[in-house]
């Protein structure tokens, strides 16, 4: 049995767990990132917790096989920094796998935290089975993950599963940095809040949800926006699969808490927008494990050193 | 060095070669497909053009590693068999892999021509050195083909690369069974030849190369008709990269002949539409080797039994 540490550092939390390569948690330690104390003393944080695991499991730290740390933020995975940090100021080219490298000596990766949740869902969860597997989180943005193997790819520059920027509606909405008409602006949870507030005004839409309950209801702005963001959903199923074809889907994140509302219409316009050779083969899967984010960074290094 | 038959079967001839490791050719047979005269006739010629083919260069057939087959549409890559043939009727379905392999008792390998140049383009051509690659032809049709480390990705049902059918204009035109708004449908040549067709007419208009020079020329129709498949096809390149990250873009097919008006403009829009953090980082390539559908062909056992 091997055992690996994972490290989930958000913009809030800090959890580190002992696993094995089954996935099953040994030892945990959760603390409040304090990110306002500066990056040195969060990383040194992360250090001492590592150190604070219970190694009983493994008969010591020297017989755990290697550390993977997951961020809020696309990474360049070869240099094992993140690329962009905008809930952990100060992250951006920090170099924390080196620095834990030298610490621990032991392998240290590092990737974004939907590319972990993917891995996790891949190797642990929905996608256990399947030779390849697509992760699609749509929440508050849209995320993605592209596992072969019980591997992420990654890609040139770590930005393999960006596809919150992909376009489903040229000319469309423009969300900060992002394309007109990507996927996060028109129907991430989010863009549905948006839509939802200025056609329903905010006293009948705090969030998504809302929208959907509404149109469940029978209000037809409600259903509209609803019925669109699905339709575009479809879209950048169908375009992901004709860009890999893969053997399976892996959908989460909040959205899909409404997918009674829109599950049956979502697999139809998918399979009608994939080749017929293609149609009914790539089954989509709701995410099935919960909180994964520790879990998926510590299959990290099994991933890669495997 | 290793040894390896390629066959490139196409609608109207067949070429087999004999190739090193490194893609040189050492013997060659080329034959009209006579597709007429039926499957098994037509799989009975392969047979004996590899026969007749000259190994001499590695002391006998007996040292030949494997025989791989490019074939003008999708292929189920596990059972061996064409889904789709429509240049090659009664190939759906025929276990052409399963012959071979009978016959000569050497691994069989097959995929499609897109697939088998990509493949080829990856590791002989533009894409040699890059750890992925993500090959685009743009002719009468729009193929691709994704390859990671020197092995091509299928996916389930080795429809990877069909991104002809990737929606670039939601609503858009219809071609055949495509999705309306495809990129096939709204940026390959034939499309580009439709448009010019419908707008300039048939005596001004007999190929996409037409539309691009008059474009040049100045004329508004011919360019605003260029400029849309350029600005589709630069977002066509961008929903990829947001999938997968390729290391680079290898392009290829007619429509690159008339590259010297839009290949600035096919870069810039492409970067345009990326993440910041990718930007600059994926070079689009344009495609280097002639006529390497049998070479790639071969390459296909290479990929597979290394």
């Amino acid at each position: 049995m091997k055992f690996y540490i994972g490290v989930d550092l958000g913009g809030t939390n800090v959890r580190a767990l002992l696993v094995d390569e089954n996935g099953q948690t040994y030892s945990e330690v959760k603390e409040s990132t304090e990110k306002e104390h500066g990056v040195d003393y969060v990383c040194s944080k992360i250090s001492r917790m590592i150190r604070t695991l219970d190694y009983d499991a493994c008969n010591g730290f020297e017989n755990v096989e290697g550390i993977g740390i997951g961020v809020p933020g696309p990474v360049d995975t070869v240099k094992g920094v993140m690329i962009m940090a905008s809930n952990l100021p100060g992250f951006e080219g920090y170099p924390i796998v080196d620095k834990l490298k030298e610490e621990f000596n032991k392998p240290v990766f590092l990737d974004n935290d939907a590319n972990v949740a993917g891995l996790a869902e891949a190797i642990l969860g929905a996608g256990k089975g399947y030779p390849t597997c697509y992760f699609i989180t749509v929440s508050t943005g849209i995320g993605g993950a592209f596992i072969v193997d019980g591997k992420l790819v990654s890609g040139g520059r770590g930005h393999a599963g960006e596809i919150g920027n992909i376009i489903v509606k040229p000319g469309g909405y423009k969300q900060g940095a992002l394309n007109a008409g990507a996927a996060e602006g028109e129907c991430s949870g989010t863009a549905i809040t948006r839509k939802g507030v200025a056609a329903l005004g905010e006293d009948k839409v705090k969030h998504a949800g809302n929208v959907f309950d509404l149109a469940a209801a029978g209000d037809a702005q409600a259903k509209a926006i609803c019925d669109e963001a699905v339709d575009e959903l479809s879209t950048l199923l169908a375009n992901i699969a004709h860009t890999v074809d893969p053997h399976c889907f892996v959908l989460g994140g909040g959205v899909m808490k409404a997918r009674d509302y829109f599950w049956d219409t979502l697999n139809e316009q998918f399979n009608a927008k994939i080749h017929a050779g293609m149609r009914n083969h790539i089954p989509l899967l709701l995410k099935k494990l919960d909180d994964c984010g520790a879990i998926g960074a510590a299959m990290l290094p099994m991933s890669q050193l495997d």
